[in-house]
């Protein structure tokens, strides 16, 4: 599959705005994804105003993309709409808990998925925003986001104003286990993450930071434990709060 | 996208097997997909093995697709093995929290859904399993999957043995925002879910359960609050198992 194959995060974009046209068939595609039990437990949030844009940048540490992009979707865990429907015909709904929570998680995930193959096709670029889980309280409050909505990820789409090159991945039988999971050995972790090691921008990264490996970069500057513990905390609470913490 | 635009959930397979060229080939696809800090964070189990089948197919409440799909993936949360090579590499760890648990999540189903997509894009039939969340803890026996590794979703694989037609989606407004989320009004509710009210099946659906909404046939058959509340209680009973509520 070429497009899949192809895949490349696009951090920058041309002017070119993306025309409603081609953004309502892009979301139609997401919404053909599977979702449980056909519930369409998600939401997604179209931003293409600038002010908006503003709000939502810090949220994403102002990660260039977001001011810059034609369009921002932010795609949203979402049993507000399901709910408001059960209550309306004398239906009990249940769906206040972290069971329902995965499940609407997943849902938006393989809606965000579709979006971003059906954007690739049509040669526009994307890229995901890992910081809506941190932030998840803020964007609640700027896009709006009332109990039973929590933001998941953020997609920027543009049309590509750059050509990186494809990303490098593990091995395939680095992330692929047959039959039971195989526990990898010192000699396996060598092995896989042996060419991600000796790529010059790992090299880089290492003498940029004054680090002795690679590992350290992600734990010691981008994915650090303080960070994820204060942002666990927060997202427990924003849970809570969205009504999703009652089992 | 026609792949996309025409995705039918399927069922029932053939017993004709997929070969591991092409299996290999999907799976490739799928590790394509964005993954956070290109950390990829996740694994999949690939069952092929009657006997495996077997074990599984009471996790899935013995819903028939787990025993005759050639092919059943289940794609885990997995921090393990990048945790392995922080320890190998002088760098300590902070991913045994709940935002790490989601991060690795998001990327499993991005990988899930690029499967699955490319799976149809060769003639296959695909089955997503929203049981796997209920059952984690016994699909982690089965599957031996170490701390740090939690099953979010499985996806059945086989030649389609059946041409189901289209499934109902909400109005595409219904699920995207502008700008801001509108909350729904009655009105909007009353609208948003008329056709599917409307069709045949959830007619049938009512009239076989002896219930007198769609709604109910949600909250009193197939998703209870009982349920959903026991398992929810199981599930952070295995994230605390596999290491990811320590924040």
């Amino acid at each position: 599959m070429k497009i899949i194959n192809q895949h490349k995060t696009i951090r920058k974009y041309t002017s070119r705005p993306i025309s409603e046209e081609l953004l309502q068939s892009i979301l139609y595609s997401g919404t053909r994804a599977s979702t449980t039990g056909n519930m369409q437990v998600y939401s997604v949030i179209v931003t293409r105003e600038d002010e908006m844009k503003e709000k939502l940048a810090p949220c994403h540490f102002n990660q260039p993309m977001v001011r810059e992009a034609s369009v921002v979707l932010t795609f949203c865990a979402d049993f507000n709409r399901f709910n408001k429907w059960c209550l309306q015909r004398k239906a009990e709904p249940g769906y206040d808990n972290i069971l329902s929570f995965i499940t609407a998680a997943i849902d938006a995930l393989l809606v965000a998925q579709n979006v971003c193959v059906a954007a690739e096709n049509e040669g526009l670029g994307i890229c995901y925003l890992g910081t809506t889980t941190y932030m998840a309280e803020n964007i609640i409050d700027i896009l709006n986001l009332p109990k039973g909505v929590v933001p998941v990820t953020t997609v920027t789409l543009g049309y590509p104003a750059e050509k990186p090159p494809l990303n490098d991945r593990l091995p395939l039988d680095a992330v692929v286990h047959q039959e039971q999971y195989k526990d990898y050995t010192e000699a396996d972790i060598d092995r896989i993450y042996e060419e991600k090691e000796n790529l010059d921008s790992s090299k880089q990264f290492i003498e940029e930071n004054d680090l002795e490996t690679l590992a350290q970069v992600f734990t010691d500057v981008r994915y650090k434990k303080a960070d994820n513990v204060a942002f666990s905390q927060k997202l427990l609470e924003v849970l809570k709060r969205q009504g999703y913490m009652n089992q």
